[in-house]
C-alpha cells in the first residue's frame, strides 16, 4: 500500500513539474468552439443566477451515516444503504411520516435532508419541525420521545445522551431538559451575550456552546461587549431610516471580555472557569475530557503571540495546570480544539504550526508530547475521526500537493500513513461510527463531483454517484494552472490562466486579474475547473483574459508563506500579484495597456492597493467591500497581522490606502453592502473622502441593505454591474 | 414721473415680446473667438474654485448707512460718504481701533465689513469681536459700553436700545443685559430648542428670537422636537463612526410642537402666548405692535390651508383678536411678518397672494381692510421699508418682467407707484434711516454689477461702483433667453440657451438640460449673463449646447403657476421640462441621441423622473441629493404640495420613483452628500435598492460627510465628477 503511494505521488510530482516547467499547460480544455454550444449567461454562473443549479455540478444532500449504514435523503424518501452489499432498504416515505406528525400536532416534515440518526442500530430518526424536537421511531411508526421548540429559539444544540436541547432567545441561554422543561441559564443585560460564538469567529471559534461527551455538563460561552464601541449601522428600509448599532472592537481600541460558564442540568448550577482577567484575552477551542471531569481552553494573550493550553476542573471551574504553551515572534493562531484517542482517555492529539506547517503531535494528559504524529512540507487541514481497528487517525492533508486535499490514515502508534482513495483532487470525507467506511466526496480538475463509499481498511469503492458535467453544451473557456516565482525570488506561486471562449492567438485581449491575497483562502485548488469563478468564465465569454494568483499570505502554504506580511499588510501581496500581472504583460495575446484588476474584501484592498502602488499599469479596477485603512478593521484579525496602531505606527500608515489616494489614476469602481458588518463602510467613505480631498476620482457602488457579500439576485446584479464597468472602461 | 414709467414699460414689453416671438434670440454675445482669449476651467467657474474670486463681478461688502450718510468699510479704513455732495470722509483706520480695543483687552478687528453703525448721528461704531461686543466712540476714540461675549453663543441678537444682547447655547436661550449680567432664560432638556429657528424654516422663518421695537421683551421660539423620530445620520470622519441624530418629521408622521415665549428682561419672567393646541400646528411670521403691547402671529394648520392672523396681549400672553384668516383649497403659504406704518402704529401692511400674486394690503390693527396696495399679474418681492415724507412703501417687485427686480415707491395712500432707479435688471436696495437714499446694487444680463446711491425722491443718482467684466480675457459662450409655451398650450414658460464654445452651426452637438423645477426658485433672471450657471459655461467651453426652462411650479409667476403640480409633484414639471427637449430636438446643431439631464434636490427629482418617464430620450442623466419617494421628505414643505401618503396615497404612489425604478436605461449618476440632513440619504438608497430589485443599472457617487449641498473644493471635484459623466456616456 504504501508502495503504491509513492508510485502515484511519483506520477504527480511529475505533472506538478511540468505544470511549473511550461509556465502555461493546458490542463483543461473541456471543449471548444463547436458552433452549436451555447454562450454562458450570468444567469447560469453567479450563485443566484436563475439557472445557476442547472449548471452546477449535481450533488445529494443530507448523506450520511447510521451507524455502518450509509443514509440517502431525498425528499419523498430516505433510504438505507449496506456499504458492503450495496443493499437499499426504504426508511420511511415523507407522508407516513407526516401522518404521525399530524396525530401528535408535532408540525410537519418538508423533506429528509436534515433528519438524523443519533443511535447506531436504533431505529430513531430526529427530526425538527417548527413545533417540536423529536425522536421518531421509522420501525414502529411513532414517536418515541419530543420536547417542544420555539421558532425564535438560535444556535440551539441537542444532545443525544441527555436529550437537552441548548438554545438562545435574544442575548441569554436556556437549556430545554428532556422531560420538556425548559431552564434559563443565564439572566444578562443588553450588551453581554450568552451562548453564541465569541471573538468575532477568530481562531477557530464557530459556536458557543459545548456539550460534554456524555451530555451531563454545558460549557457556554459569555462576552461581555458593553465596553465595546458600537458602530452605527443604518436600516433604511424601514419607515424612516433606523439605527442598527453594532458593537465593534476595532484595531487598538477596548475589546469585549469573554468568559466560559459550565452549566450542570442536575443540579441547574453554573461555575464559571476561573480564568486570568478576561481583559485582552482570548479563550479559544474548548475541548471535553473524554470524563467529563476537566475542560480545556487555549488561551491567547490580545498580542498574539503567547497561546497556553490550560486545564481547568469542570466541577468547580479552578484552574489545574498549564499543559504546554507556544510562542512565535509573530503570531501564534491556535484553531484546533484537543482530540482524544477515541480507546484512551489519557491520551489527545494537538494540533500546530510549529514546525512551520500545521500537524499532528500526540500528548498525554499531562501536557508530555508522545510524538509528532505527522511531519512534512506540507499541512493537515481535517482531523475527521479515527479508525480505532487501526488505532489509525483519518485526516485530509495537502501532502500530495498544496491545491490538492487527499485521505490519508496515520497510525498513532508508528505514525505510518497509508492513503484512502484517490490522489487526485479536493475531497470531503465523513466516517461512519465504527470507522470502518466513509463517505468519499469529491472533485478534480475534469471531474465535476463523484461520491464513493469507502471501506477505510481496504479502500473497497462502492460508487454513490457521479455528476455530469453541467458546462457540457456551452462554450467552457480553456483553463490552465501553473507556478511562477514569487517577488522573493524563491517562493512557487500558483496562478489560474482563463483564455477567451473562441481563443485566436493572434488576437489581443484585455486581461482581467481576480485576487483576494489575504489570509486563510486560497483561489486555486484542483476542485473542478480548478476552482474557476464563475465570474471569470462569463468574462472568457466576452473577451478577457483571467488571471488569479495565490500570493504569499494565503493559505495552504505554510506558515512562513503565510506570515511573510507581517505588519505590513498589502506591501508583499502586491509584489507577488505583479509577478503575475509581469507574466500577463508577457503573453502575447494580452493587450498590455488594457489590464484590469477586481477582488473583494481582502481583495478590494488588493485592488485599490494595486492601482495606487502602480497607476500605470492598471487600467480599471473593481474593489468591492474593501478594507482601506487596518485601524477600521476589528481587533482579532487584525492585531494578528498588523498589531495595534499604537504599537506599529509605521506599518499601519504604509498599508493605508488613503495616504496614497491622489495616486489614483484609472478608473476604480468601489462597491460595498450599505450594512457591511465586517468591513464597516467608514473604509470606503473615508477612501473617498481621501480622494475627493486629492482631486482624485473614483465611482462608487452600494447595495443598500447588503451585508459584507451580496447574495442571491444582488449577487446577479453585482456581477452585471462589475461587467459593465470592465465593459465600458477596460474593453 | 409716473409717464416715464409707462414709457419705460412699454418699451421693455416690447423687447419681452420680441423675445417671445423670435423663441430664440441672442441678446448677449460678449465676446467670441478670438484666439488670444482663455479656455475656462472649473477653477473659474464653480465657487470654491481657486480663481472664481477673480472670474466674479467686483462686489462692495459691508456698505451700509449711518443715518443717512453711507458707509463704505474696507480692510484697513472705513469712510462715510454724503449722498449729496458726495464729500467722503475717513471714520477711523484699523489700527487706530485696534490699539483702543488692545488696551481695554477687548479682542482684535482684523477687517471692518462686519461693522455697524446703530445711532443715526452718533458716533459709535458696533464691533463684536471673539471677546467683547462693544460700542467705539470713534470721534472721542473710547469704548462707550461694552458686553462679554462667548465664542460658543449662537443665534446672538443685539437690541440697540436696550443694549441687550440674546444668544443660545446648546439647546436654550440666555441674555445678556446692557449691565453685563447673563440670564438663562430657559432650562429645557435635550429634545426641546429654544431661540432657534423653527419649522425647518419653512414659512419665511429664519431666527427663533424677536426683540420688541424698544428692546424691553424678547419674544422667542421654543420647538419640542423629543417626539419627532430621529433619523439616523453617521459621522464617518471620527476614530470611529459616530451617530449623529437628527430630528427629522417625514411627511404624515409625528412633528414637533411650537410655542412662543415673551421674556421680560426688567421682570426675568417669561410669559407664554396662549394659543391652540400647538399640535399639528405652525406659529409663523412673529410681528410686534410698535408699542411692543401686542404680538402677532399667523397660525396655520397642519393641512396648511387655513391661515389666521392673531393678535395676542404680549404681557399675559392672551389670545385677543384673530384679525383676518385665509382659506385656500390647495395651500395658504404665509411668508411675511406684518409691516406697520412708521408714521401711524394703528396700520399695517399685510401680504397676501390671496388674488393670486404676492401683494400689499392695508390694515387697522382691528383687522380691517382699508386698501389694496398693490395689484396686478405680478409680485411683490421684497417690502424694504418706507420714505415717510411720502408716505410711500418701497418695495421690490417683477412689474417689469417675471425675471426682473425693479424699486418702486408706492403711495400708501393713493396705492400709485413710481419707479426708483432704472427698470433693467435684477436689484437689491438698503433703504437710509430717514427713507431719503438707498443703495441701489443690480446687475443686467450685460451689466455685471453696478452699485449707485439713489435719492428715493428724486431719483438722484450718484455712482459707487462699476464692476468690471470678469470675463473680458475668457472665450464665454451666446447665451440667449425666450419663451416657449408650457404643457398646457397657454403659459409662457422661460428658457435660457448656451450654445458651445467656437459655436458651428453646421456641427452637431450633444445637449443637457439643467434642471431644478420646484417651488421657491426660478433659474432664469435678468441678472448678469441671465444668471447663468458656471457649470453650463463650462460645458459650453467642451461642446455642449445647454438648456434651462423653468417650468411650472417655479416661483416668481404667481399662485396658479405655482401651484398647478398640487398633489402629484413631477408630473406637470416633467410635462414643461418635456416642451423644452422638444425644443432641443428642434434646433439644427443639436444631436437628439446625445441628449443629457442634470439637476440637484428637486432638480435631481426632476432628473430622474424625466429619464423614468422618457426613457428614450435621454441618454445620460445626473441626479444630485434627489428627492425619490415624498414620503421621505418632511413635513413642513412635503405636505404643502403633496399633502399626507395617507389622504393622498396616488399622489404619492404617482410622484414616487421608486415605482417606475425598471424604466431606467440610460446612464444615470446619483450623487448624495453622505450627511445630508434635507433629503435624507434613504430617498436614494431606496432608489438603488428598487433599481437592483428590477434589474436596472444606475451609478453612484457619495461624499462623505457632505450635507445637502456640496460647498468649498468639494464642490469644485462635484463639477469635475459630474462632467467626467458626461463626457464618458454622453459625449
Amino acid at each position: 500500500m504504501i508502495k503504491k503511494i509513492s508510485e502515484e505521488k511519483e506520477k504527480i510530482e511529475k505533472v506538478m513539474r511540468k505544470i511549473s516547467l511550461l509556465g502555461i499547460m493546458a490542463l483543461l480544455a473541456l471543449c471548444t468552439m463547436a458552433q452549436e454550444k451555447k454562450t454562458f449567461t450570468l444567469e447560469d454562473l453567479i450563485p443566484g443566477g436563475k439557472n445557476y443549479y442547472n449548471c452546477s455540478p449535481k450533488n445529494l444532500y443530507g448523506i450520511q451515516w447510521w451507524g455502518d449504514r450509509f443514509i440517502r435523503p431525498d425528499v419523498e424518501e430516505i433510504k438505507s444503504v449496506d456499504p458492503l452489499t450495496g443493499n437499499e432498504e426504504s426508511i420511511a416515505k415523507i407522508e407516513d411520516i407526516n401522518e404521525i406528525l399530524e396525530k401528535a400536532d408535532a408540525g410537519k416534515l418538508f423533506h429528509f435532508y436534515e433528519v438524523s440518526f443519533p443511535y447506531a442500530g436504533k431505529p430513531l430518526m430526529r427530526i425538527t419541525t417548527t413545533k417540536k424536537n423529536l425522536l421518531l421511531d421509522f420501525v414502529h411508526k411513532e414517536i418515541e420521545w419530543s420536547q417542544d421548540v420555539n421558532q425564535e429559539d438560535e444556535n440551539a444544540e441537542w444532545e443525544k445522551n441527555s436529550r437537552c436541547r441548548s438554545f438562545t432567545r435574544g442575548n441569554n441561554l436556556f437549556v430545554t431538559l428532556a422531560d420538556g422543561k425548559t431552564v434559563q441559564i443565564t439572566d444578562e443585560p443588553a450588551g453581554v451575550k450568552c451562548g453564541q460564538s465569541v471573538h468575532r469567529d477568530e481562531f477557530g471559534i464557530t459556536k458557543g456552546t459545548f456539550w460534554s461527551p456524555k451530555g451531563n455538563l454545558l460549557a457556554f460561552y459569555r462576552m461581555d461587549e458593553r465596553m465595546v464601541t458600537d458602530y452605527p449601522q443604518v436600516n433604511t428600509s424601514t419607515r424612516i431610516a433606523t439605527l442598527e448599532a453594532d458593537k465593534y472592537p476595532m484595531a487598538g481600541m477596548t475589546s469585549h471580555k469573554v468568559s466560559i460558564g459550565i452549566f450542570n442540568p442536575a443540579t441547574q448550577k453554573t461555575v464559571w472557569l476561573k480564568t486570568a482577567d478576561p481583559t485582552d484575552r482570548y479563550f479559544t477551542n474548548i475541548s471535553w475530557s473524554p470524563d467529563e471531569k476537566e475542560i480545556y481552553v487555549i488561551e491567547l494573550n490580545r498580542d498574539q503571540n503567547h497561546a497556553q493550553l490550560i486545564r481547568y476542573n469542570a466541577i468547580t471551574g479552578d484552574k489545574e495546570k498549564v499543559l504546554l504553551e507556544e510562542t512565535h515572534p509573530k503570531y501564534v493562531e491556535p484553531q484546533h480544539p484537543l482530540t482524544f484517542l477515541p480507546w484512551d482517555d489519557s491520551k489527545f492529539i494537538y494540533q500546530s504550526q510549529k514546525d512551520g506547517y500545521n500537524h499532528l503531535y500526540l500528548y498525554n494528559t499531562e501536557g508530555k508530547l508522545l510524538k509528532q504524529l505527522t511531519k512534512g512540507n506540507w499541512i493537515v487541514q481535517d482531523l475527521t475521526g479515527f479508525a480505532p481497528k487501526n488505532k489509525e487517525v483519518i485526516i485530509l492533508s495537502t501532502e500530495i500537493s498544496p491545491l490538492q486535499s487527499n485521505t490519508y490514515a496515520v497510525s498513532t502508534i508508528t505514525g505510518k500513513r497509508r492513503p484512502i482513495g484517490n490522489s487526485i483532487g479536493v475531497h470531503q470525507i465523513a466516517l461512519s461510527n465504527s470507522g470502518n467506511y466513509l463517505i468519499d466526496r469529491f472533485s478534480a480538475p475534469d471531474i465535476p463531483r463523484i461520491i464513493d463509499i469507502l471501506g477505510t481498511k481496504d479502500n473497497a469503492t462502492r460508487h454513490i454517484m457521479k455528476a455530469d458535467d453541467p458546462w457540457k453544451e456551452y462554450k467552457v473557456p480553456e483553463i490552465s494552472v501553473g507556478t511562477i516565482k514569487a517577488a522573493d525570488g524563491k517562493t512557487d506561486l500558483y496562478y489560474r490562466l482563463v483564455k477567451p471562449v473562441d481563443f485566436d492567438a493572434n488576437k489581443k485581449y484585455p486581461a482581467v486579474i481576480y485576487v483576494y491575497g489575504g489570509p486563510h483562502a486560497q483561489n486555486i485548488s484542483a476542485t473542478n475547473h480548478y476552482a474557476v469563478r464563475g465570474w471569470d468564465i462569463y468574462m472568457a465569454t466576452k473577451g478577457y483574459v483571467m488571471l488569479t494568483v495565490d500570493n504569499r499570505g494565503s493559505s495552504n502554504r505554510g506558515l512562513e508563506f503565510e506570515n511573510a506580511t507581517f505588519r505590513h499588510l498589502g506591501v508583499e501581496e502586491v509584489k507577488d500579484q505583479m509577478e503575475g500581472e509581469k507574466m500577463l504583460e508577457s503573453l502575447p495575446y494580452v493587450d498590455k495597456n488594457r489590464i484590469g484588476i477586481h477582488g473583494w474584501s481582502f481583495g478590494g484592498f488588493m485592488t485599490i492597493n494595486l492601482m495606487l502602488t502602480h497607476p500605470e499599469v492598471f487600467k480599471t479596477g473593481v474593489a468591492g467591500g474593501p478594507v482601506i485603512d487596518w485601524k477600521y478593521y476589528e481587533v482579532m484579525y487584525g492585531e494578528r497581522y498588523m498589531d495595534t496602531p499604537e504599537t506599529n505606527p509605521e506599518g499601519y500608515k504604509g498599508s493605508c490606502l488613503n495616504e496614497r489616494a491622489g495616486n489614483l489614476k484609472g478608473h476604480l469602481d468601489i462597491i460595498i453592502g450599505g450594512n457591511d458588518k465586517t468591513v464597516v463602510p467608514q473604509h470606503t467613505f473615508s477612501f473617498l473622502r481621501a480622494c475627493i480631498d486629492a482631486g482624485t476620482h473614483p465611482d462608487l457602488f452600494i447595495y443598500p441593505g447588503g451585508a459584507h457579500n451580496m447574495v442571491g439576485r444582488d449577487r446577479v446584479h453585482l456581477h452585471e454591474h462589475i461587467t459593465r464597468y470592465f465593459e465600458d472602461y477596460l474593453k
